[in-house]
């Protein structure tokens, strides 16, 4: 097994200055922003009699990459669709085997692990202060139709491995560290986007919305996660619910999922804002009938609306004048779905996104006006016009960012402030504690496909930034 | 059981005069066509010498339309979507089911029954000139999913009831009667319409395009076939063939599917030609690509060909300048078709007709420069433009027309010409049999979906046509 060493040329002298510089930069912090006490003074734990294993054992850190690799590929067999794709749906077979892979390697790492009501998985490394709130790191495991493993998959895996890095350089946090892999990042089964970190985040609309919610297939939320296992009779989910302040800190490392890394070489995206996401399904309904017999002018196609209402979206999203802005037909179907009926149903999803949430919301008007206009025009009934989820976007915490820059820079590896236009469990975990996100190049930016791809030097850079970000705030 | 008497009014001497109007009717054509022989020369019996079992019990003729209501009915239930849509798919447990149900009334109708390699159903009524070619009838009883019960249904079960019409009667014919089920009218499962039919017509191309069709799921026709328990091995397909000429004639009783005989009050439509109908398969493949990550610029979206050459579909056939040119996209497919992902493929089945075949080749020409145009402009590469059929219309034999006709003075049923939109097994049974069609009204002209429906007094009506129309194309 080929080993990574984290930083071989880093003097055992450097990493002392690195722990003592810590807490210079927190001193610092602490006379711009008066809220942020000193480690001292916020944990009473003497960081200046910084314990001996720390600096001892930092200069060893390595990471086991081939390992991860295998872990990476073994957990992307756990799918629905044939390799190099990979489907892995929200409380399937595919995703139960999946989650217990992952279970099963917290254990063997050591991790104590828990799962909520929803199928939130916690793993928990406890610190020597186990009272204090704990820092967190993860991501999710699912994957939409044919896409590819490392969306999100880096950001369980690697936190997992950046645990082990730690425990094998015989470090010791104060705050215990916890690693949580969210359900369903992905809309894939019922249409909701981080369906397990929304709910974390105390999201009464979704609670509501998740007692009556089902998925194409007339399975109702629930039904499906008793299925997994999950929300056993009688079950109360807002015990999903976090409070605000859980956690002292939540850093996800994710594949950026855009090409920007790659083109510009350089290692490490230290995300300050994450894009506000939207999604609108759209039903339209005509009379059908048969190709053949129904001559055009009596016909009323609601296939030929949602055609209509698809390029819209993307005219009204090339109107905004901002490269920001971002709409997508991603589900577009039509029933009865036969070539000699004429489409007496149709259905769209509408995902749109911006960093401005203003002008993202003047697109979504605008899509709605040309629903209502399309409708008009061809005799259809606008159906359905649903907003499923309209959410603000969120920023970084500044003392997360800091820890991330400093790891960086102690790393020596390139890195730049970046804004995420994907949207990430980050986005709700930022509503109950400081949140920050490392990112990694990926292949042409390509996600959500089978060529999504991140190199092993990329990951294990990743990796160790992650795990440098953990020992720095688990120590505040 | 409540009987619909044929004729109550019509006396016994009508009739006789009806059979001896047949042979003058068809005098005057031998007159006017010497390709069309007497009736005592083509088959060398002598009409005029007809039997007295004809005019005696002619006039006793009853269609049991409870009993026909009944068995369309329990037809239905033979779905594989709830009441009252009806899904019945080729080569289905359903689809097997219906066969069994429809072979059990041939035999207790007294018919004898076989099957070709693909399904094809023939039951036979053997006529006092068994040697002679016979007059067939049928349609098929595959159905769309969500559609109606009407569709096909109707010229089958109604075949059957006007067989035991001429049955109870005591009516001997002279050619034998046949019933045939053809496989698959409809291109749901393989994408190839009048499978059936068009095999028995003798396509070659077909015959090819079989070794290699598959259905969505990748099973292959043949081992659809040999699931339901056909095309057995080893199998030669050209034994479905038909020899030009196997048929003397063939008539085939279909609900419109267009709204014209309910909308002015007629009984009867006489089909006197079919609309040449074509059919195209479409593919455009893009990058696809995460819906939040890419920019709009460097995006080719699939997705967005797709509704843009379904739009440009309508425009090229309202171009036409004719209320008699159609085109429908009934299928649009994306692929992943997750709401977060850009479409990085997309499928579409476009359907077009005329009676004009020529307009009707622009037209597709036109689609072709069209698809053509959008993947250039779009950046998505026309991976598929697929011409699945593109048949030429057929036109109805002038003897089966007069038949029709005639059939329906003697009932005093108002009747009127017409052209079908649709296409029929008739169209293909036009190359090898003279044929002809008789339409009955439907509601609002409604068909492919579940509210598709022909009153009983409309199919009683055309089932007395029907049966009519046998004994005298039996007695040519």
């Amino acid at each position: 097994m080929r080993l990574l060493r984290l930083s071989p040329s880093l003097p055992l002298g450097f990493l002392l200055l690195f722990l003592s510089s810590v807490s210079a930069v927190l001193a610092r912090a602490e006379e711009e922003d008066p809220t942020i006490r000193t480690m001292e003074e916020f944990s009473g734990y003497p960081l200046r009699e910084s314990p001996s294993w720390v600096a001892d054992s930092l200069s060893s850190l390595s990471v086991e990459s081939e390992n991860l690799q295998k872990q990476i590929d073994e957990l992307a067999s756990f799918s629905d669709t044939p390799a190099p794709s990979v489907t892995r749906v929200l409380y399937t077979d595919k995703d139960v085997m999946a989650r217990r892979y992952v279970k099963n390697s917290m254990g063997l790492a050591g991790l104590s692990v828990r799962e909520d009501a929803v199928g939130n998985i916690f793993g928990r490394w406890d610190g020597l202060e186990p009272e204090l709130p704990a820092v967190a790191t993860g991501s999710h495991m699912d994957a939409i139709p044919y896409s590819g493993k490392y969306d999100g998959v880096v950001g369980v895996l690697g936190a997992m491995e950046a645990i082990k890095v730690l425990r094998r350089s015989g470090f010791k946090p104060k705050r215990s560290l916890e690693i949580i892999v969210f359900t369903s990042e992905e809309p894939t089964r019922f249409g909701i986007s981080c369906l397990g970190s929304r709910l974390m985040a105390g999201s009464k609309a979704l609670l509501k919305e998740l007692e009556t919610t089902v998925d194409s297939q007339n399975t109702s939320f629930l039904d499906a996660a008793k299925y997994a296992g999950y929300a056993q009779d009688p079950v109360d989910l807002t015990s999903v619910f976090l409070k605000k302040g859980a956690y002292a800190g939540f850093v996800e490392l994710h594949i950026e999922q855009g090409p920007i890394l790659e083109e510009e070489g350089v290692s490490i995206g230290i995300v300050t804002a994450i894009a506000a996401p939207a999604s609108i399904k759209v039903d339209f309904e005509g009379s059908g009938g048969h190709a053949g017999a129904v001559l055009m002018p009596y016909r009323n196609d609601a296939g030929l609306a949602a055609a209509e209402l698809a390029l819209a979206v993307e005219k009204h999203v090339l109107q905004s004048g901002s490269i920001d802005t971002v709409g997508t037909v991603g589900i577009l179907q039509l029933h009865p779905g036969a070539i000699n009926s004429i489409p007496s149903k149709s259905h769209l999803e509408i995902d749109t996104r911006d960093i401005d949430e203003e002008r993202r919301n003047v697109v979504m008007e605008k899509i709605h006006q040309s629903a209502i206009r399309i409708a008009r025009d061809r005799g259809v009934k606008l159906a359905e016009f649903k907003i499923v989820n309209q959410d603000p976007p969120a920023l970084s915490d500044e003392s997360v960012i800091r820890a991330m820059e400093s790891a960086s820079k102690d790393l020596k590896l390139s890195h730049k402030l970046m804004i995420s236009r994907a949207y990430h469990d980050s986005l709700f975990m930022a509503r109950v504690s400081p949140m920050g996100m490392i990112f990694i190049p990926c292949y042409k930016g390509y996600s959500h496909k089978p060529e999504e791809h991140s190199s092993i030097q990329d990951i294990t850079n990743g990796v160790k930034v992650l795990a440098l970000t953990l020992a720095k705030l688990s120590l505040k």
